[in-house]
């Protein structure tokens, strides 16, 4: 194990699972000496404000370790860092780590504020619009490294976690996926506690995709919340959702085993039936009748399963992959389909025998 | 499709799901004609009143539908049928069907009263103690058909079925297992109406299997729940229990499509997460402290989780097959492990990768 990786640890992003990851890493352990950890926030009044009352607004109840810095300013948030957590919304990644990526053209001409040897690893759960890439590959084609030098170690951490739950460290499982299996094993040791229970994974792939993925079949189920259709029906949804996110995974190359592990039907599951998850809640908003625009205008948090929809409808045309439910909350969220017409169109597809690849 | 399957159906045992069972074939169809149907109940008591009044106490709001006969008598029940549904608790099934059966050592010296060609198909999920049979090869065993004659149909009609819902038409699936595909098909065209959707399978040792397990780890999940560790730590526990039934199945020759299909995530979803599950309630019960047999004491219908918790540990040593959450929930059910105890050493098992096969 690498101690280098722990000593400064910046999380870009202030949202629930920066503050999370925030206080997971701030926590003392016997495994692991403690790090400097600073949180970057976009905005200098939340900033300000979360430094001076170690409070936010996003996550009630939440307390801010003593000890861990907070900025605005990217550049001082990442200058020593030996570890970068990721916890920007997958369409507003892009903006946020351009500032600290390589000149495209040359690698003399611009130097980066970021550490050429420090590590990363991505929390959010979603595919790039038009790009259709994940998010691994959005940080790691933005920083444009110099090829000549040891490839940047770039990982994802995904799995079952309802940030709230977290905040008040209720047992819990994470993945820490990577090509470099090395780095998963630093992010297990880094992460694990007596309560935060961290397995490692070398597919990346899957554990990104199944993580996008079942926001959107949470938006799914949370229209069956809103038509009250009860637990039998969105259990169903589950099943056959998983279904044809593992269809699209195996399509792309990924492990099927991912999809029904913990980032697969665990993240699924807790996305479906926790009241809290923001997928499910729109969904159930839009299953009561309401419209998107509105939903999202009245909702402080960003909904990643309706821009992952998009991408989604992009991936399964492009890797010719049949997905029904995906198809209905498209046309749900996008073409004004009756959420109930929707949901019916489903139930009357031709009976046949049940298939998953 | 054989029409002669519809004309007299038996369904034996006046349970919650006896009861829907009924409800979904007397209901009318355009796709199939109407079916003579009786239902057997073992106590004239609980037939009389069912008969008089349409009403029973173990599905509140429930009502039988006119031309739905009752009867306490097998014989009468089962006279002229072309299909019996077995909706009689795994326990209980071999008292109830050996006076169905032929004489084992001789096939001319008692006449059964079910009709050699009558099929069969069982809603009931678990494992018989001590034989370790399912409910199809209970059935088979059992009826000891005369082998010269053409094979009886057997299937197992499972899924995520909360009968409560089912009791009030909300949308559902299921799936309809068989050797014989064309009894599958028969079931599939029976069952479906506009809100329950059938699909068929050839996999009816996994089906069974699947139905049998989920109930064990849906006891994990109750005691999760009257611990109030949240979803994230059910989530996990279903992605890890799903994984341990999967690996008992393949050791035993079933698909493991099965399992992470309908009748298997989707079964243990509504399972775990659903309030009104009995293995979720009982669980929970045990995880807020209450004792096995007081609750049980307490508890009015079968919580079928709990006898199969001890075939499925005999399964996983005949089979070698690491159960961790099956070995937790024995521990918590019969060694008065401490509800906590079990789930600590769950999580503070080895850290690892994650590994389904």
């Amino acid at each position: 194990m690498n101690d280098s990786i722990h000593q400064h640890i910046a999380i870009l992003g202030s949202g629930q699972m920066g503050l999370v990851c925030a206080s997971i890493l701030a926590a003392p352990s016997l495994s692991r000496p403690p790090s400097n950890i600073t949180v970057w926030s976009h905005s200098p009044e939340e900033a300000g404000e979360l430094a001076q009352t170690h409070r936010s607004d996003r996550l009630p109840g939440y307390l801010l370790p003593d000890g861990v810095r907070v900025s605005s300013r990217l550049e001082d948030a990442v200058a020593h860092a030996t570890l970068v957590v990721s916890a920007v919304p997958v369409q507003f990644m892009r903006r946020v780590w351009t500032p600290l990526g390589q000149s495209a053209t040359d690698h003399r001409s611009r130097k980066s504020p970021l550490p050429s040897d420090a590590a990363v690893v991505s929390v959010a759960k979603g595919i790039e619009n038009t790009t259709l890439l994940r998010p691994s590959q959005i940080i790691a084609e933005v920083l444009h490294d110099n090829p000549d030098t040891k490839p940047r170690g770039i990982a994802t951490l995904s799995g079952p976690t309802i940030a709230s739950e977290l905040a008040r460290c209720l047992p819990a499982t994470m993945i820490a996926a990577s090509d470099l299996p090395k780095l998963a094993a630093e992010l297990q040791v880094l992460f694990s506690s007596s309560w935060l229970r961290i397995y490692t994974s070398e597919d990346i792939l899957g554990v990104e995709l199944a993580g996008a993925s079942k926001n959107v079949i949470a938006i799914a189920a949370g229209i069956l919340d809103g038509l009250q259709a009860g637990h039998n029906a969105k259990s169903a949804l589950l099943a056959r959702g998983l279904a044809e996110i593992t269809r699209l995974g195996s399509a792309m190359g990924a492990s099927q085993e991912t999809f029904f592990g913990l980032a697969g039907v665990g993240d699924l599951a807790t996305t479906c039936f926790s009241p809290e998850g923001r997928n499910r809640s729109c969904g159930e908003a839009l299953g009561r009748g309401e419209k998107l625009d509105a939903y999202l205008a009245r909702t402080t948090s960003v909904v990643e399963g309706v821009a992952t929809t998009l991408s989604l409808m992009d991936l399964a045309r492009k890797f010719r992959v049949d997905m029904p439910i995906t198809t209905a909350v498209h046309g749900v969220l996008f073409q004004n389909v009756d959420p109930i017409e929707a949901i019916s169109r489903l139930m009357s597809r031709e009976l046949k025998a049940e298939r998953i690849s």
